[in-house]
């Protein structure tokens, strides 16, 4: 599973935008997962397995709230897990997903705080 | 000046991502905003400027950070700009440039919370 290099790299990074700049290394990293959530389906996506019941859903949940077909939306499933924004664990017929909520909580205290106070 | 736009958008965005789906609608304004964000040189303007002295950083401030031409700043502030992200505002023969923190900070919001409690 590649599910662990953003988490050990997210754990290096980073202070808040408005408190220190980011260094080149820690910007590509955070690039990556801002690049993995630049598409409406993908957070959609994001959205629908967060906020499903048990913070965690499989593709026969996810589907019917879609016109894509099965591929499409298997590829951007793949984006977001490469990512390391989602873990996939194999159950039987289906893979059910489950955001990882540190990763979402580290991308929004890198957004804030820090922000606020030293921008009034 | 568009940096009116994506404010109105945002200020009718979103619940956290982990406790309701995002409408379609919801996830095209959002995912503007993590696009302006998903490249290195992007996020690296944005932290230096939100990190600046002052909160407000000119060209002649950021230029010195980046093995990059002049253009290719602009282009990037320019992006940053579009997005709502930052505002620009000429005084004399600099543009200051400003990120709106309010901007950040609801795209923090988010993110978490309703996510960590909901997915615990």
């Amino acid at each position: 599973m590649s599910k662990q290099l953003p988490l050990v790299a997210m754990d290096a990074c980073c202070s808040p935008l408005a408190r220190d700049p980011l260094t080149a290394d820690q910007a590509v990293e955070l690039s990556k997962l801002f690049k993995a959530m630049s598409d409406p389906v993908r957070l959609r996506l994001l959205s629908l397995i967060a906020s499903h019941a048990g913070g965690e859903a499989c593709v026969c949940d996810l589907t019917d709230a879609f016109d894509l077909t099965g591929p499409t939306i298997s590829h951007h499933l793949k984006v977001l897990r490469e990512s390391g924004l989602i873990t996939g664990e194999r159950r039987g017929t289906w893979v059910y997903y489950r955001v990882h909520p540190e990763v979402l909580a580290r991308l929004s205290a890198v957004l804030v705080p820090g922000g606020t106070e030293a921008l009034a």
